[in-house]
């Protein structure tokens, strides 16, 4: 691993094992136990096999982690697991470094569809399937998404009747429209589906409950009503075969049935502990959260890899020489090269400690002996707001990277093309990003009160709160250490240094407050004036979207703050203060437009950011290195030629035969 | 085709016909015979095929192009072609709206290879080798790039050593860093090779020339000192076979030197009509920009499919239903999706008519009897800006059209990952984009007196003018229609309607010259001070870049007001006019900070041009398929199925089926 460059510029000189310590964190076993797997089975090469080829590798590769990744620690032990949610989410993150196919193939089985047992089944479901599942022996799938309906789960049109007669369920796909659609495992393996269908029974139906159904046999064969397509090639993830399912008046018995919130009797009648149709189905989807966080781990992972690729081409290669000089330029001393990769890498550092931060909080709520329904909630939002955070970043970031290695990074041996093809759905599955920002400023607006609606946010206008800023105002221990930093803070702006972490937070808060005020001012004045509730919402749209982001914006900052504040090391927290420095201005640079329109900044204190993040990319441009080998990822997952000592290799060879020999006249030269 | 919606909020009703036909500008002819080959060779589903099998396909596609294509019209009609470079250009751009793979291989053999052979070759070259690259006989390689060397090509490290005892060049790879790399064509089907190399000669180098080097023999082994690999897997454009070349030692007669504009005789003696070493190799690299044009082009017309796709999927494609209603809402109404697309779809128009202006001019500059350096330099130049917005405009908006389009963007058969994938190296192939913008400021900032150096930009620190404005300042007939527009704006911002196109063409005309004079003084503050040229450079990258920048933001909204001031159709004229209004609007608002930080925007003007971007983008949202179905893409080269009527279907249905028989209860949802 590298040593940071030098002590230049006032910062410590640090190995990067201490600053990968750091970035361990809570789940640091779980982290080792990953890369000792991911050394031990490198990265494929994907580009080299047939999409055939490549899914019964992903399948073999998914017997491998049942028997070595310990996938039941996704579950309580009482079901059969080791109660280790935060372990078990922390190794799925770590997948995301080497094969995503792998690491979504996984997701399906174990996080959704055994997820879905888990907590929509009840003892009977757990003890009949989680062992196979656990095993991999009942290959499963999620059956939630429609070819119709993907974000709005709660108008599903797969309908699941109650048959008195037969004591067995009807499970029936109407039309196209209806049928199940970029089904995970499907295609091929999948033996067993969770399929969400809205259950009739009685002639009324009851809202989307989940369905244990089996759709192969042992034999691998359809079975009786159950038409199974194959999605075929998609962008990227051709390792994992996604289907489509349809149901032609497919029987199952009473008891497949999911039925923790809701149950039918012999007779037909419905119960459920939840009266409320809408606020029992969000209530079910909640429990599904795990999905979303791994996602969102996944891409904070892919970002990293993509980020170690480049930094370190951006490290060893070279063009142009500046005038009267031999020695070419080296990359990564270009500014607007810095600028391409260090704001990225800063911010990619500050989405790692929000995600670790959403996973310990999924941990906790999960672990919990009392249900706390508002706590569950703000994880949900949290989750959702996470997501959306890491996995544009990731698109955003890898695009980046790969353009930063140019022709190299178009290469498929150098992985960036997988990272970019790969990742590139994460921001509309599990989850739209728009939508899922809509169900942050929802959260917001109504101060998680309103249990009718989660995904459907065209609503939220109804329930705008007079409160919207609770959430903001909120204490705990650790946001009481931040709030220190910015009571430091002198009162007029201009009397701040722009370097000043308390004051770059007071903003990111300030500007939080703002437009929630502004957004639940604007959204209630309209439903005051009794105007179509729609027109509302839509005109507000870009508004709403707004003021989740800059939610979001705030909170991960804040897990910067807070990760520095709780580094033991202070040499490794006076490097990670810099680090945490760049990413606050380069967010506060790229929504300047937004802080000048409201005042907060002057056109002179505008411009003195831009030049601060000129400033810390140049300052920081020598840790670079330190900073993506503290991620720790091993050389095979990484797989990248370029990453890994061929360029540097080309240009040793290069000095040795003495570049060539041309005779160029440096007066010549413009 | 669609008739725009209805003549609502004040705007004509015209049919697509009419406003593609002042899209399709001075080249229809040849936009409709594009059309009739792309009806009859719909594109492929590249996924269903191996690498090798499509780049086989590929191969043949190029012939089919050699006899129904007129790849002749590129080169003059003494050179056996037809001259009609426009023509042919356009005809490529065209192509760009299939298969990108085979626009590649067309572009590599017949722009770079047949284009080498043709400007920097003379008439024995000529005779020899077009009428073979014409029909295809000869399939062609250009050798420019090597390994360690991209974009300063000055740099390039193959050398051709003159033999005067055997009347031979000896090409030469002196190691793995100078081998040609990423050469299209090179791994299966070239037969020569346009190699540029370091002519040296008497024992000294005159820099970069080229030769024309068999590389394979006819029974396709390749020739004697020659080693050929292939580059592998790519991210996209696999129909295309790039390969590395290496020469050990290989010998070629002396005429296979390109000698048009430089030359050896039988002793040895070295000749040129251009003294100087640089600035020959700048206008022997300058006859080349045809290539950089196309791949622009080539950008304008995969972004086209790609919205075309995305917006036909809005228009269709549902989801929610507001409160209290049944129907739910299309995509397209959604404000946030208006604002993904709608902006995107503007700026597409005028980069369109950007790039037909493009066209135009090299048509004019390369038909020229008498040459004109200045106007061949602005030439390359202005393709140069063009190049990088187009592309860097294509990843963007293809990328948003993949999250608009959800899960169906990112199968493959619905052709947004292909046109993803191909067009990614798009902004870092024919010039790296970030090179390119510092090529064009370069120009900017020495009033294209600078002879000496082109893409080698770090020097542009020693040249700046003291006269940066003079092409800015520059008249002519169609300038003056424009000054026209800005002569009418108040005096007072503030008095100004943010949706005047003459306010907001002073605007962007206003911003060049504020940023390119405040970097030529940062440039000349620095080199008057004696600082380190490379540092003053550096320091102000970012700042350069910006200059070029808004340069071309400039350039490109002016040529879109021109299009409507010579737009014979007054009803399309007022159509296109709300259009380009919207381009400029989000133009200005996506860099609203700017013009706040320097004093031409108040917080509330900031504020009024994001709130009449949403007004336009309401506006004109109905008539979002009309603007689509202009481009007169044929359904056979848009191939893709949610884009063709499949979701349509679908829904039909789904009412067909009384939406699946659910019964929620209205008042349950939120």
């Amino acid at each position: 691993m590298a040593t940071s460059a030098s002590p230049a510029r006032g910062l410590p000189a640090i190995d990067a094992d201490r600053l990968q310590r750091v970035l361990d964190g809570r789940w640091a076993q779980a982290r080792q136990d990953a890369r000792r797997l991911l050394r031990a089975n490198p990265t494929p090469a994907v580009h080299e096999m047939t999409v055939d080829e490549y899914r019964e590798q992903i399948n073999e590769h998914a017997k491998m982690i049942a028997r070595e990744g310990h996938p039941g620690r996704l579950y309580t032990k009482a079901a059969g697991g080791e109660e280790d949610t935060g372990g078990a989410v922390t190794s799925f993150e770590m997948l995301g470094l080497s094969d995503l196919s792998l690491l979504v193939k996984a997701g399906v089985h174990w996080g959704l569809c055994g997820g879905a047992i888990f907590h929509l089944g009840t003892e009977r479901h757990h003890a009949e399937y989680l062992p196979k599942i656990i095993s991999y022996e009942l290959p499963g799938c999620f059956g939630m998404t429609e070819t119709g309906h993907g974000s709005d789960v709660q108008s599903l049109r797969t309908t699941a009747t109650y048959d008195p007669d037969r004591d067995e369920f009807v499970i029936h796909t109407p039309d196209e429209d209806a049928r199940k659609d970029y089904i995970g495992n499907a295609a091929l393996h999948g033996r067993v589906c969770t399929v969400f269908a809205q259950l009739v029974t009685q002639g009324q139906s009851h809202g989307v409950h989940a369905f244990v159904v089996p759709i192969r046999d042992d034999a691998g064969n359809a079975m009786p009503g159950v038409t199974i397509e194959d999605c075929g090639h998609k962008a990227g993830l051709n390792g994992v075969d996604n289907g489509r399912l349809t149901f032609d008046q497919v029987r199952v018995p009473r008891d497949a049935l999911l039925n923790r919130f809701g149950d039918v009797d012999e007779r037909g009648v419905y119960s459920s502990p939840i009266e409320n149709e809408t606020r029992r189905f969000f209530t079910m989807l909640g429990t599904l959260v795990t999905g979303r966080i791994s996602v969102s781990g996944a891409a904070v992972s892919a970002t990293k890899v993509a980020l170690t690729i480049a930094v370190r081409y951006g490290e060893t290669r070279t063009q142009f020489a500046p005038p009267g000089a031999d020695q070419e330029i080296t990359l990564l001393d270009y500014l607007v090269h810095q600028r391409k990769l260090l704001p990225a890498l800063a911010t990619t550092y500050a989405l790692h400690f929000a995600q670790s931060e959403l996973v310990g909080r999924l941990h906790d709520v999960f672990g919990a002996e009392a249900k706390d329904e508002r706590a569950q909630r703000q994880l949900e939002s949290l989750a959702a707001g996470i997501k959306a955070a890491t996995t544009w970043h990731a698109t955003s970031t890898i695009q980046t990277c790969r353009e930063a290695c140019g022709g190299a990074g178009y290469l498929s041996e150098n992985r960036l093309p997988q990272l970019k093809a790969d990742t590139d759905v994460f921001t509309t599955f599990e989850g739209d990003n728009t939508v899922l920002l809509q169900l942050v400023a929802k959260g917001l607006l109504t101060d998680y009160r309103d249990e009718f609606g989660n995904l459907d946010t065209l609503g939220t206008v109804k329930f705008v709160t007079d409160k919207v800023l609770s959430v903001v105002a909120e204490r705990t221990a650790a946001r009481s250490l931040l709030q220190s930093l910015v009571d430091a803070v002198p009162g007029r702006d201009e009397d701040s240094d722009v370097r000043d972490r308390g004051w770059q937070l007071e903003l990111f808060q300030w500007r939080e407050r703002h437009v929630l005020e502004g957004v639940a001012m604007r959204l209630k004045r309209g439903a005051d004036a009794g105007r179509d509730l729609f027109t509302i919402f839509n005109e507000a749209q870009d508004h709403v979207l707004l003021a989740a982001r800059v939610h979001i914006d705030r909170i991960v900052l804040e897990q910067f703050l807070l990760a520095i504040e709780s580094c033991e090391d202070p040499q490794v927290a006076a490097v990670l203060e810099r680090l945490c420095e760049l990413h606050a201005l380069s967010t506060l640079e790229r929504d300047r437009a937004w802080f000048l329109e409201h005042g907060r900044f002057t056109a002179r204190r505008s411009k003195a950011i831009t030049a601060a993040v000129n400033d810390l990319c140049r300052e920081l441009r020598p840790h670079a290195r330190l900073f993506v080998d503290a991620f720790g990822i091993p050389d095979e997952a990484i797989g990248a030629p370029i990453a890994l000592g061929a360029e540097d290799r080309r240009q040793q060879l290069r000095r040795a035969a003495g570049d060539g020999g041309t005779d160029k006249v440096d007066a010549q030269r413009g």
